[in-house]
């Protein structure tokens, strides 16, 4: 027997105007690249939003339509999610910083019909073009110099578009279509270090209720009264969804454009009194950087959700311990929306000693509800939740992916309909997820199996240390050897042997580097994660000459 | 086009089993009466919910049969509430404080065909078996004196079962069946006053999308460190559906039983650190004559939701002056699971001066994300949001209902689906609605509406009134005349001059009470709230010998 409920879908259109009508007035900042700040509110964002529509629909954007998103995170972006999906359409959040080629294969598999790039991305924007079905370039930033088209693959060209012309022309009243909140609203790309990018399509309905979940007071803890950052940037798995649930809970929302570096970050986060931030690790190594060697404080920073990568202990204690800013470590993935697990502690730990508990807090955390976890070993058999048998990560739930967009490739479904992570980790008892390592990054030396997020983690404790990246070369002999990459903090003097006694002190003798080499820089991702995939070719031949292991 | 995104069904089988899994050792206190305090967690709940289930079936219990609960809130009402849905069954819960006939009709009305039932509601229990189609009762604590039948209607009995040992006959294992999210999950009958009693039939989507709403920041704000006690009863509105929040955050959740007055109240506040309570206008009026005449304070408790009537200000000013405990206001009703609005004081309102703050939040707040409301004139148009004019709530949205259980009356859904709510109020620029009355309960007094809840507000500021209520009373001159009766608090002496002078300085000429009457109690429902069709019947005849208007 079915309930006697209203049939409401859950749309993003409904979440946009529920905020424009009862949190019409509250603030949404942005800080455009070349641009003053730009100040509007949820009832602002809603009326160019519908502007936007009316333009996209001018432009002959149907429902289905993928149109594609090269741009920092500012109020245009957040328009364009808008717009997109409420005709029905999706937004797809292309990574600027992929390699052309990467681009323009992605704007080719998901047939996009419009590029938003902002005016620093428009080379870009041409990549796509030639991915061959694009008709239109909207530039969303700053004046257009010269012919004001972007070539085309065949020699053709399309338009290229000035944003805020194409919305003036535009009325503001627009009846949102209703339709089925399965429908597709977004599409991200994984960044794709391994094999070709895969996309993911994310739903109405799956946007929403990840948005509550997001929310939730042991999650990122977002009410109206908070100042919300994403320091995650759209094109990252739309900025972590947190878009949405500041949508959701009336936040204010402050989208921070290019300004990601520790100085940038200080600013914004000072300047609009930001209490909730949400980033990767390497941004908030900036900014804790930036915080010492100036001796800046941020009193109304509260919180700060660290994800997209382990959340190495030292950042832990550095934020709680020496700025008073609590960590919330979470964990997931593009294909989950991306949230799965956030580490916020219990109740009981109230109790609990500060190392233990900056121990507890860097785990990956729990399962937020909505989100399933188990943990299989090689032969999809249940490992205990112990805290120390180690599985493949396996989850399920509304909002994780069950394919790739236009992928035939094998899945990584299991029969039951489990998506396979290929993370490593962990369950203790009180259900904490610890992620050992992304199964392709493990390092197996003379059969035993090396966790490298233990050891960068350990490398990091160390002051004089930056960065850190643990990777495995072949060997011969052992299989593989584990060579330690280390970003010296700037002025600091790294000494090897120093660090190389530190492991030696903490970790397991099969986990101690075979050799640490200081480097100037890492190859980051665009999303700010460390490309081991360049770095295991770049060392690939890296033989020492005196093993220091 | 349609995500990509797996399509898991919101179950509240899932939302057990999640917290079994993730906060299995999280506390669940419940006092039943009679019995010493019982102490288990949502491990074990889980489990005896599956052994329960077992029995349920073992029963003959089907997909989509109602079983029924006659009983307090208890950790054994609350494993029917999972058990029951898990199956695909429905919980049916019925106030016991019923009239015997209404028991047996909502039990005829609905095919009850199990009936669970405190031992203090056995007598409550023949009544639904006299429905007809019971065909055992469970007697959910204390012992069975005499024979174990119930009479049935046809000179028969059926079965009267302990439900201690029906369980400890059970495996606790289960596989919960997956089913369409919107297969129906329990009904609540509404109160009656007017007409039969209609049932209104949840969903598991819709107490899930209410859970969500419910937990979040700026509603009840429940994380996993919360101690919650729902003072509202599972008969009415399912606790508001507070269980199943705080089973989606984790809570610690605590079950009063039958211990809803002051003293009690306040000790199980007490000994269960209770920093999250729930209940009735009439439940704190109780709290706080106890706080007051004791002089005990409850440390630990953060915040009261107070909803199911209009909370008047005096009582706002009680609790965050006297007692530095936060009130939020809530609106809703049965028929919208029962979540509407709920009067959180914004960001902008920080600087508020006391008075307008306590102002703010006696108005009933802000529609959650998920509701959507409006205000018409008598003609169906819209009525704009200035907080002055008044038309009639209407509601739409996931957890409101589309239609009654089994009734083919006419419904009070407008041509566009939306819920007609009787109630009568304003929206204001910042979209807080004020219910200025009950359509039923307002007052019109020589063509001038009177708002009941206003000139019942405006008594209780004196500190001599424990209560009030303001009826209409039929009168051939004005049309009916304001009729304002009142119930001393223990020990004053109220004088009828000095409240209407009072009313005098305070309200509009024409809202001033033609009579003021003491009394020594009003009729309540067993939801608490005051039964004014009871009043004007009692009162229809009563003119006063000297108007004192």
């Amino acid at each position: 027997m079915l309930g006697l409920m209203m049939e409401r879908p859950l749309l993003l259109s409904g979440l946009l105007e529920h905020a424009a009508s009862v949190h019409g007035d509250r603030e949404i900042v942005s800080y455009p690249a070349d641009e003053p700040v730009y100040r509007g509110d949820y009832g602002k964002t809603a009326a160019r939003s519908r502007r936007l529509a009316n333009a996209m629909r001018g432009l002959g954007v149907h429902a289905g339509d993928r149109v594609a998103t090269l741009a920092c995170s500012t109020h245009r972006h957040l328009e364009i999610f808008y717009a997109a999906a409420g005709i029905g359409a999706i937004c797809h959040t292309i990574n600027p910083r992929l390699h052309a080629e990467q681009i323009a294969f992605i704007a080719a598999q998901a047939e996009d019909v419009l590029v938003f790039a902002d005016a620093a991305f428009v080379v870009q924007a041409e990549a796509a073009v030639r991915g061959g079905q694009v008709r239109a370039v909207v530039q969303l930033d700053g004046g257009i110099a010269g012919p004001a088209v972007v070539p085309a693959a065949n020699g053709g060209s399309v338009p290229l578009l000035p944003y805020e012309a194409l919305l003036a022309g535009q009325a503001d009243v627009l009846s949102w279509p209703e339709f089925d909140e399965n429908t597709a609203a977004g599409l991200c790309y994984t960044s794709g270090t391994t094999g070709k990018p895969r996309g993911v399509l994310y739903s109405h309905r799956s946007q929403i209720l990840h948005a509550f979940a997001v929310a939730l007071p042991d999650v990122a803890g977002i009410s109206e009264a908070d100042s919300v950052l994403p320091a995650a940037p759209m094109f990252h798995v739309q900025s972590w969804g947190i878009p949405y649930a500041a949508t959701l809970a009336g936040a204010r929302l402050v989208l921070p454009g290019p300004r990601l570096h520790g100085a940038a970050l200080a600013e914004v986060i000072a300047a609009e009194g930001v209490t909730i931030a949400l980033g990767v690790p390497t941004l908030w190594v900036g900014l804790i950087r930036y915080l010492r060697s100036t001796g800046q404080r941020l009193p109304t920073l509260r919180r700060v959700i660290v994800g997209g990568a382990a959340c190495p202990p030292s950042m832990i204690t550095a934020f709680q311990q020496e700025f008073g800013i609590e960590v919330r470590h979470a964990w997931g993935m593009t294909e989950m929306s991306p949230l799965g697990t956030i580490a916020t502690p219990c109740a009981k730990h109230g109790g609990l000693p500060e190392e233990a508990r900056t121990r507890l807090q860097a785990k990956q955390g729990r399962p937020v509800f909505g989100v399933e976890i188990r943990i299989e070993d090689e032969a999809g058999r249940p490992v205990p939740h112990d805290g120390r048998s180690i599985g493949e990560v396996k989850v399920r739930g509304p909002w994780v992916c069950s394919g790739y967009y236009r992928c035939d490739e094998p899945g990584t479904h299991d029969a039951e309909g489990w998506f396979a992570t290929g993370d490593l980790g962990t369950i203790d008892e009180d259900g904490f997820v610890h992620i050992t390592d992304r199964r392709k990054d493990l390092i197996k030396f003379a059969g035993e199996w090396i966790s490298s997020i233990e050891v960068e983690s350990l490398a990091m404790e160390n002051p004089a240390v930056m960065q850190a990246a643990a990777i495995g070369i072949p060997d011969e002999k052992w299989g593989e050897k584990l060579l330690l990459l280390v970003v010296p903090s700037p002025g600091s003097t790294m000494r090897e042997d120093e660090l190389l006694a530190l492991c030696r002190a903490r970790l397991a003798k099969w986990s101690v580097p075979t050799r640490i080499i200081c480097v100037a820089s890492l190859p980051t991702s665009a999303t700010g994660k460390v490309q081991k995939n360049v770095l295991r070719a770049q060392y690939a031949r890296c033989t020492p000459a005196v093993p220091l292991g």
